[in-house]
């Protein structure tokens, strides 16, 4: 079989090229006779791929100096426990926005380790929107104010970026990172896990600055204290070198993509297609506010959930897979990274109107 | 260039076979149009795979029902931690062995959670044998004994399992996992970082008797707990899947070389050989004493330090890399893990002779 369009929500679709050049060089990396996967990560072939990597994203994202960028393992679940613990700081209290069930499991986590207070929470409209700036209820002595920017299951996006004034604010960009230019400046700590927008799971990155970083809860794990990766250059202990550097592929294949203003405005055009044909059908219905839309993950659904099988079927049969709503709220849902072009959507797109045709 | 002799500590040399085949399945898996890197780790494709994976390690090494497989991230340095917060309940002392640089390592970490207390030691003799059981000052009471049953760096190895009645026997077998067979239900945890005789780095695989867990230390991270693993088959979070699945590869190529018994074969062989070359040339020099030395991890140094270089460049110049000992301790070390074949030993032992013809 050929490829299809995968639209999983993560472990997710990669660039095809960059798929393409990781076979190529599986057995033997630039001559070095060994993959990748077998080189020590001290040796210079792999401290070359890592150093690379970094500067790489430091490149697309415009990192500032003053913060690190750590290559770290476990996921934005091992975040969750990890931001208190290390963000603190003889604090005993942190702020958290709730949009959804990734922002309830960080609350939930911090609430082992201090005072988190919901301080903003749009579970009223059912997580279908971004609550105003206006009604937050934010602490000006918290240690750290924690929000996550796209609900990779809820489909909700914030398009701005709040200000939280000199308490750091970070974000669990699991699900959005490098679909779009952002201001790292405004951040305190950005975390992502790789297996949506950045390469294989198992690699989890953190922007961090450094002057955050130092002072962890007792009882800290070692291998959970962000200082001690920053000051190894994230090797601490042997990093996930494999996905290291898949990452720094797409790392790559982004900037021949134009970088990440490109990546936006394809991003943008793909997100307004797929919503377009679902509003104009009167047959798909995505509940999420126009203005909190998410660009990367569509949730959707059909009048009538008996209908899903065969939508999930059909669509299957038309090269189509992963589309299946997250188990918590059923429906459909396409997740539209980085590295699903266009004319994915665009299949999509065709396929459900067909369906419509069949069916409404 | 084509493939040379590996020889590095981890991540390490794997199997050609292995590596052929995820080559030709990297974009497409089974006809299934994906990769497995780019699978959702809920979908009946991965679930396979991780299903076969677990089954086929079971095989391999006979894991008793009562023992749960999780397949998890963090590496030894995670577990040092881990392995605390996990298996004390309610107990507020451990017994460590110490036999070397992994050795305390784990020590350190533990004191940080409990009265660890180092009831054997070789230290007195730089590392260069395992102590004898006689002289362990062992407690009862203690909620468990961790010990390293090979040491990566200074190549002394167990050749026998320490008794320990009733108190549960953890060992990081990261660099001996997988080279012969072994009696799991001796063990209460069996730990290994996947990238030495596994797989690639960012996978640890962890073996536990199921009686052991389910109580934590206050504050645990509940990533680090293990029950949270067993619970949810290894995906409470999502899983480093591409790892899991070359690790699964790997335990293939094992089936089809005849498992651990007849890897244990080859393994000895190896190991025979290499020493014997060392022991007989009057140039070369292994420290260990004979029935402590690894079957997996050979060190040795040249009549003079000054050499070093020029052996290194010219081993490299013959295809033999990654030889340089540990920083720490300076000298050469030849790793030959399962996927090092013979002729790779063979290949060393000839160069050895060689350079010491010339220089001898």
């Amino acid at each position: 079989m050929s490829r299809i369009y995968n639209f999983s929500a993560g472990p997710a679709v990669m660039p095809e090229p960059v798929l393409e050049r990781a076979q190529a060089e599986l057995l033997d990396w630039h001559g070095s006779g060994m993959s990748v996967m077998e080189m020590s990560h001290r040796g210079k072939e792999f401290m070359s791929i890592a150093a690379q990597a970094e500067a790489d994203l430091r490149e697309l994202l415009t990192v500032p100096d003053n913060y690190k960028v750590l290559f770290m393992q476990g996921g934005a679940h091992a975040q969750f426990s990890m931001i208190p613990m290390n963000l603190l700081r003889g604090n005993k209290r942190a702020d958290y926005v709730n949009t959804g069930s990734w922002s309830k499991k960080a609350v939930a986590e911090a609430k082992r380790y201090c005072d988190a207070q919901v301080v903003a929470s749009s579970q009223d409209s059912g997580f279908t929107r971004i609550p105003a700036f206006a009604g937050w209820t934010r602490h000006d002595d918290a240690a750290y104010l924690h929000y996550t920017p796209n609900e990779t299951i809820g489909g909700v996006e914030f398009h701005w970026i709040p200000d939280t004034g000199d308490v750091p604010l970070v974000a669990d960009m699991s699900s959005t990172i490098l679909s779009r230019p952002i201001d790292v400046s405004r951040f305190g700590l950005i975390y992502a896990g790789a297996q949506k927008n950045v390469g294989p799971a198992g690699l989890t990155l953190v922007i961090v600055r450094e002057d955050l970083i130092g002072e962890t809860l007792p009882g800290t794990p070692t291998v959970f204290d962000y200082k001690v990766h920053a000051d190894n250059g994230s090797m601490y202990n042997t990093p996930p070198t494999y996905a290291w550097y898949l990452a720094g592929l797409v790392f790559q294949w982004l900037q021949t993509q134009g970088g990440l203003a490109a990546m936006a405005q394809v991003n943008k055009r793909k997100a307004d297609k797929l919503y377009a044909a679902i509003d104009a059908s009167g047959f798909y219905r995505n509940p999420v506010e126009p203005a909190s839309r998410s660009w990367m993950n569509v949730p959707f659904v059909l009048p009538d959930a008996e209908l899903d099988d065969a939508f999930l079927t059909q669509a299957r049969e038309a090269g189509l897979v992963g589309l299946k709503g997250h188990r918590s709220v059923g429906g459909m849902r396409a997740s539209i990274y980085n590295a699903m072009p266009e004319s994915g959507v665009d299949a999509l797109v065709g396929f459900m109107a067909e369906f419509e045709r069949r069916f409404g």
